[in-house]
């Protein structure tokens, strides 16, 4: 039986923090063992330029992306692992695909309907400083995922809709032009797999509260300090499922480690206390990779060389099925 | 210094025209041979997909149109002729401008806007039957003429406001990226360079009114003889400036033979004797090259040699194009 393609984009704005690590990183990683999947996992670098006019942060932000992947265990000989504008075959999928796609279905796109929500409540024009990366971004997405056939892909909730799209623009491309498109699936990941920030909403970039995964060891210590915490004082009883600190203990522990610290918040553990514990924790897994991940930042060349090879992987695959689709809607060549 | 860079695309939806002909083919043919220009010319059959779903349809028509032009003495070793689809960086270029396209300035597309108007009138949702493709048309355009910076692009006059889109799109890329484009300019054929057809419209496809330009002898006459005439009698005088006879005749004919046409229509000269001096004198010019076209339809192996060193000799620039650009936004390799 063929193996289960499973596909895994990373945009490539930021700088990866825990829940990016807890979230998205590791479940993956540990997913591509898998001998019955084979795993695709792309630096979404033309993603980012629909938010990013800085070349230098896109610049940064894919380097350090591709280190952290490796430095966390992508076994890339296994996994296939490119950036996604080395593969220009997925932009001549978007074409294809923009051409059969319904204006209708993006009009519907979330991310498009609450920049437009958002420019009525301010009194704008609908569709003020909305650009055409913004508004065309499913279709692109939809590439990235049919260039491969993808089977399953792992998504937040706020990303199942794309997916949605995906099959649609799929399906009506294999309704024109036969059946060349597998039509993909959201994989949605447990709840627990989002993880705190600082202020103890969701931990991400937009809202500045995240803990860089691979900083110095110092600033992950400063990090963890700046976790809000009630002002509950040493000997008070904490409630460990109202505290950030214990959420992003819990995401690094063992069962038997969560219970020991359940019952230290339960006697009244001091805060600094419980985020000492959970330094010493994180620190105690992050040690290693975080060796590796500044190897590879002091050694780009090397990233670049794995890239380039993943890019090779990827285009293989990619080529044939653009050769396919090609002959399908008659870009055929005369020989 | 250097030279100005002229760039044509023709959609790859048709069979090449009387009109095609004496409208675009012989004048960019002839431009081409200047010395002070560099001619780009390429089958536009990304564009082709918006509105043709038919692979055969599009097949058929880009190995004609590419015949046609090679047959009227397009100079392969002078311009620059090439598919479309066959300049990977054209869609890779696509990405990047619609990063940084307004929506705003897609909503104001004429054709768009036809389409949304006959939606409304018809009591239909605006976007009824719309494609991305169709919005997004105007950025891919943009594409093809700043993959190569092309000083000029000779349009018909529903084509202008699509220059001025590239205009607009270069010069937003610029503004955020550094200045990598120069903004193009429409030429704009003179009237009197469109033909009438059968009917005494324009000659268009899309108004079933065409005459064939390599069909055979037969075919053109029986065309001809389908020219749309008023009632008048032999012996009557004619009108040359309200008769179709008469202005095709002058499209092929030179000063002198226009002039004893216009005085033989004075003089009464019956339709089926203009008609048959008609054919006669396209005839003439037609026959050299039909006879040319009809060897290359007959060996698509070489026109596709040909298209394909075209390709060649065009990426090679949109190559080292697209690399500066990658540079400027921020997708650069790690070595």
């Amino acid at each position: 039986m063929a193996k289960e393609i499973v596909l895994t984009g990373v945009t490539t704005t930021g700088t990866p923090h825990l829940g990016n690590y807890v979230g998205a990183i590791r479940p993956a990683i540990e997913a591509s063992r898998q001998d019955n999947t084979e795993s695709y996992f792309f630096l979404a670098d033309y993603h980012a330029l629909i938010k990013c006019q800085d070349p230098e942060r896109v610049k940064q932000s894919r380097l350090e992306i591709a280190a952290t992947w490796l430095a966390c265990g992508l076994d890339t000989d296994k996994a296939t692992f490119y950036r996604q504008s080395d593969i220009p075959e997925i932009a001549e999928l978007n074409w294809l695909l923009t051409c059969v796609t319904a204006k209708g279905l993006m009009n519907r796109a979330h991310a498009y309907k609450g920049a437009v929500d958002d420019n009525l409540a301010n009194g704008q024009d609908p569709d003020f400083g909305i650009t055409m990366g913004l508004f065309c971004y499913p279709v692109l997405m939809a590439a990235d995922i049919l260039a491969f056939n993808a089977h399953k892909v792992p998504v937040g909730r706020d990303q199942i809709q794309h997916i949605e799209m995906a099959r649609d623009i799929a399906g009506r491309f294999n309704h024109l032009f036969g059946e060349h498109f597998v039509l993909p699936e959201a994989v949605v990941g447990e709840e627990g797999s989002i993880l705190k920030g600082l202020d103890g909403r969701k931990m991400s970039k937009s809202y500045n509260n995240t803990i860089p995964l691979f900083d110095t060891e110092k600033k992950l210590q400063k990090g963890i300090n700046k976790i809000k915490t009630n002002l509950l004082e040493p000997g008070e009883a904490k409630d460990p499922d109202d505290s950030t600190v214990f959420d992003i203990y819990k995401a690094f522990a063992t069962p038997e480690q969560t219970q020991q610290m359940r019952q230290n918040f339960a006697e009244g553990i001091a805060w600094g206390e419980a985020k000492k514990e959970l330094f010493t924790l994180i620190n105690g897994q992050l040690s290693e990779p975080r060796e590796k991940y500044l190897e590879l930042i002091a050694n780009p060349v090397h990233v670049e060389e794995i890239l380039q090879s993943g890019a090779e992987k990827a285009r293989a695959r990619a080529r044939q099925m653009i050769s396919d689709l090609r002959n399908a809607v008659g870009l055929v060549n005369f020989k």
